[in-house]
């Protein structure tokens, strides 16, 4: 008989946001009423429209392909080279960062690349992740058998685990130990928080120092809103050698339904055999690629490009400005109660501690019965994450506001 | 230092595609004339627009996207329900076939697919896989370390190969020996042979005896012609204990560039772990696509279900009309100068025997050369191939014709 995947019975059960949906579609069959002012602050998803010029950019994709002299069928794996030099010159050669076309790969979304990556990294790996986290990094390491069993609190054996708290401004130091593989994300998800160009040095320093990888996952940069902060991993002399990073059209362009995000794989990161040989990465990212994929479809590649014309970056920058502000209002309404607030300055999360010692588990329930909101609990997103919850800025105006309202009568 | 995954390191030089379009490349630059000629019958890759239902479809749905009231962010991790069950009732249950709309999971090509249903497999499996087969089912396997290193008729040591021969009309009858896991592909890739009915329950009640698991891949069941072939395994009784299925709307609705598939994957598809559990593979196929994807692409998911409507299977249907008229045109072409030829009747590939014995590759430069004609020798789908080679239907019917023509001139 064929033999599964064992790894997949260490997972917790259900990942947090279907969890979320679960609860939330129980308590609205049970409160019809309620139901109808429900607010959704949990998931982090995008409300407002596409951007006109990636829905003109689509719509002219789509004609195309209807034609017989414009029809495109595959395309290249890595993505259209149209898609790729874009990326390379207005995301990182304009803001002198060195970087080449053939080195970003076009891809279905960051959550789908936090997965492919591993399929070209080995099994003996050291991996240390953030907690609170993103799931995902967690999850897709115990798929392919990197950890070993869950424990009590969430936690995995064999995850070095880096706490991120209120103490350390939930930007971790390096650890003392030697890691090989580290997953970085900043602005962060959930907490916020952002990493200083000093912090990442010292990132850069252990990396090289242990030969370890970073994976940085900069899928909020377009959130940042201080001078002084990175944007990329890549602004940081020598992380070319030791550091990948993750970008998403997602959260600037609204692409979370029309999904497009790439990495980039820098020719000069090294990883090593067992037999102590070092080969750069790029060519199995590239053969990855080739083999086990067509690259995005052809119209939502014109779409993402068309974020960077510059009727483009204003529409994104209209979005961004629109998100930012309702975050700026819940972090208000936050410290109007006493809530002690972190984020949502660089970032579109606000990461909250829970009042009166209330578990994460036990504020969603809170919420979602006396405000009728959705949030997400802290302690999904890691055992560092009990007590906290987070608020997602992405909504209407109106919903931020009446969030805010609502969260005044939160006794 | 990070290790990278070895098994990368056993794959031979290149993907098949990519190093014929390496050779292509390097012809047409040296020989800018011919290749004003040149005609591409090489990679399986569709030529026609897009079906009109299909393009109306993805405009409407990116318009969609570009208003408030009807913007999407985030759908299904497994694909719409609108799409889901159309699929399940259509492909199915209309043709008396028990599958459920949850059975269904909406993905972004039959190619990733093959790739992704090895995440939640265990590398204990025994996995017996055609010869010549579609290049993708070989190196996936052997990128998660299921194979040992390549020999030199670029087979891999421990997968089980099942010779698709003119002998057996290219159809292996199942092995003698336990197999976990067996790759078939019907109408196949690239030979064009289809199984009869009586083939599939061979097949079907080998799988049941050894608990094997059959990867049926269907995805280019819209070209069967004749009435008594089965368009899919789950017509056979019993397949829904031992088999999934891939399919894709990139042959029959032209999808190879906007990128739409799915996989059947039953309910009642059990695996086992290593202390002898039988557990379903659906939970974990489920838990797959939560953690390591969003879905497709909205208006991708509203193209595909555009095709399923009345309109747009007239479409398909003419669509398909159209490639297997030039298969027949380019079938007549070899017959006619003595070439011997398979396949083309319910698929959209000849599958052809190279004449005075030349080798797979002298006959692809020889068509390069003299014939300025691209086709895939048959050597780079496995050893079983060589002294064959593959024509694409895939073209327009005048190139069809002028291939024809040309073919006659082959000296």
């Amino acid at each position: 008989m064929a033999y599964l995947n064992e790894n997949y019975l260490k997972l917790q059960a259900g990942y947090l946001f279907p969890e979320i949906a679960r609860r939330v579609r129980e308590f609205c069959d049970a409160n019809p009423e309620a139901a109808k002012k429900l607010i959704r602050c949990g998931i982090g998803d995008v409300t407002e429209p596409l951007p006109r010029s990636a829905v003109e950019a689509m719509r002219c994709a789509v004609d195309e392909l209807g034609r017989r002299e414009t029809f495109r069928g595959y395309g290249p794996e890595q993505g259209y080279e149209f898609l790729r030099s874009t990326i390379a010159q207005l995301d990182y050669r304009d803001r002198k960062i060195d970087i080449e076309d053939d080195e970003i790969f076009v891809s279905d979304g960051s959550k789908c690349d936090c997965g492919y990556i591993l399929d070209i990294l080995g099994d003996q790996n050291k991996v240390a992740i953030t907690d609170p986290v993103y799931p995902v990094y967690v999850d897709t390491n115990v798929m392919v058998g990197h950890t070993g069993v869950s424990k009590k609190d969430g936690s995995y054996e064999g995850i070095v685990y880096l706490p991120c708290t209120a103490e350390n401004n939930f930007v971790p130091e390096p650890p003392k130990e030697h890691v090989d593989l580290v997953y970085l994300c900043f602005p962060n998800n959930p907490t916020g928080a952002v990493a200083s160009r000093e912090q990442l040095a010292r990132w850069v320093k252990y990396a090289r120092e242990h030969e370890a990888l970073l994976l940085f996952d900069a899928a909020y940069e377009a959130y940042i809103s201080q001078p002084d902060i990175p944007h990329s991993i890549f602004e940081i002399p020598g992380a070319r050698e030791c550091a990948l990073e993750l970008r998403s059209f997602s959260k600037n362009g609204g692409f979370t339904g029309v999904r497009c995000g790439f990495t980039v794989m820098p020719k000069s990161l090294l990883a090593r055999t067992e037999d102590g040989r070092r080969l750069p990465l790029h060519p199995l990212w590239h053969r990855r690629w080739s083999t086990k994929a067509n690259s995005v479809s052809y119209p939502v590649q014109r779409g993402a490009e068309a974020l960077y014309s510059s009727e483009g970056r204003k529409q994104v920058s209209a979005l961004i400005e629109h998100y930012i502000g309702n975050a700026a209002i819940l972090r208000e309404a936050c410290a109007k109660i006493d809530m002690k607030a972190y984020g949502g300055v660089n970032g579109p999360y606000i990461w909250v501690k829970t009042p009166d010692g209330l578990s994460s588990w036990q504020m969603f329930d809170r919420m979602l019965r006396d405000l009728n909101v959705v949030i997400t609990p802290g302690s999904g997103f890691g055992a560092q994450g009990e007590g906290y919850f987070r608020i997602s800025a992405f909504n209407t105006r109106a919903n931020a506001e009446e969030v805010a309202r609502r969260l005044q009568t939160f006794a």
